[in-house]
């Protein structure tokens, strides 16, 4: 990496645009963390955070997708759903989730979406030796972030996935956007578990406080059921410290976010940035050298 | 400047977002320019180019402007007329240019429209002692950056301006934008100039390429007459270099340049960049923590 930390290559009038989308954006750690990727593949692109609210999203969106340097969009809450509409192709594992995290100019001008939460996830359960294939998968937690790691699971082929969720109407949503591809291994579920299970997933926000309650409590798991978290501040939550205390092992929640790097990598580095537009070499109008922009 | 050239301070979630917008972009030297000056200023803000064809001028400018984190737009050729309709107030230079290079949201949450070609140049004259007020000034040249330098030597008090081009339906459109402002010291003019005059200005494109006749015939003009250039590239134009020859006192394309950064420096520094929007903090949605974006 040819760049130190919290600094991005000069930006000139030849660099392509990548935003991320959110409302607030003040904390997201996407500019952070890929603009130093960029640096290393070497590609002349920035990433910047765009603060769009919900009213404004379409109009935001649409902007961006109409400036010819721009090249990607990444988003995160509360867009991820709305933001399927502005992609010309979307992924298997988007449909599935029911929102995207990522879109990106193909060199066919056409829009592609692609969710990455999910993958992110069943990467890194796999890295850290948990692949979840043929596995029986417990999953607490039915939003945005549950919703994409349903569908990686069911992608990556778990044998049995049961959901569950305080809001039993998110529960049969989502089980109906999952049941064409599940082929019956998706279901309702309950806590604790009726059936042996290999893994329990929290996909629930319960854990981000230091005083929230349990999303589920391992005590009642089954010795060697592997339970893991998305949560990644804290890194050791509540629930990942009751799991030890009961003997269970663990997967925190930073190998998410450490395989969606690699994924974001290769979604970008696909795109041939410089390429997607050609250069348009000529002088200025007759409105002259115009400094300095 | 805590920052080395050709870098830019780390982007976060929290960093402020302005746009140079043209049609092409790449020739845009304001990011390496002005992305300094935010550090100097100590301004978490970032400068990107964004290209922005005609056709679709107003879905990328709105766009922008819906982003509650964009606080700035620079324009370059060729929207410097249709970038006042962004604009809910245009200062009188750019009512008289007929142009705006540059637009800020306001405190108020209006967008303000300014336009520093003309005053750029004219702080150069200024600055290297050849204050135009009271003067007598032949402008070859009446497009856009011809009508920014027209309005801003009208705004500074020159005593008789003589407006030059091939066009003349475009100095007759320029003499009635300015004749409001200009109480019968603003006329069509020719060349060689008829009455004697203080400073010869160019600003037509002529001299940007080696082989580009010259605008006009400096060997014609009275000993002690200025001739000024805004054309940058290359510094000593061919019209600079024949000026000296015949004795005459010259002023460089780059006064203008210099000059516009000041200006730029303080329209962009008086914004309240980080009060503008206020924070709101809280946790993620029920989607949850979702990296990294």
């Amino acid at each position: 990496m040819s760049h130190s930390p919290g600094t991005v290559p000069g930006i000139s009038g030849r660099t392509r645009l990548f935003a991320v989308l959110g409302d607030p954006v003040r904390q997201v750690r996407a500019p952070e963390l890929l603009n130093p990727v960029f640096a290393e593949l070497g590609l002349d692109a920035v990433l910047v955070p765009v603060q769009a609210s919900a009213a404004h999203l379409g109009e935001v969106v649409r902007g961006l997708q109409r400036a010819g340097n721009v090249d990607g969009l990444l988003v995160t809450v509360p867009h991820k759903a709305a933001a399927r509409a502005f992609a010309d192709v979307r992924s298997p594992a988007v449909e599935l989730a029911g929102g995207t995290n990522a879109l990106r100019r193909g060199a066919d001008g056409r829009w592609y979406a692609e969710n990455f939460d999910g993958a992110g996830f069943v990467a890194g359960l796999t890295a850290a030796g948990h692949p979840p294939a043929g596995k029986r998968v417990t999953l607490v937690g039915a939003g945005g972030a549950g919703g994409a790691i349903a569908a990686a699971l069911v992608l990556a082929g778990v044998a049995r996935l049961d959901i569950v969720d305080v809001d039993q109407s998110r529960v049969r949503t989502l089980l109906t956007r999952l049941s064409a591809h599940a082929q019956g291994r998706v279901h309702g579920g309950e806590l604790p578990p009726e059936a042996p299970t290999d893994l329990v997933v929290n996909a629930t926000p319960l854990g981000l406080r230091p005083d929230d309650p349990l999303p589920f409590d391992p005590s009642q798991l089954a010795p060697g059921t592997v339970v893991a978290d998305i949560i990644m501040t804290p890194r050791e939550t509540r629930l990942l410290r009751s799991a030890t205390a009961h003997g269970l092992p663990i997967h925190h929640g930073e190998h998410m976010l450490t395989q969606q790097l690699h994924l974001y990598r290769e979604f970008f580095a696909l795109h041939p940035a410089e390429a997607a537009i050609s250069a348009r070499p000529g002088l200025p109008d007759s409105a002259g050298p115009v400094p300095p922009a």
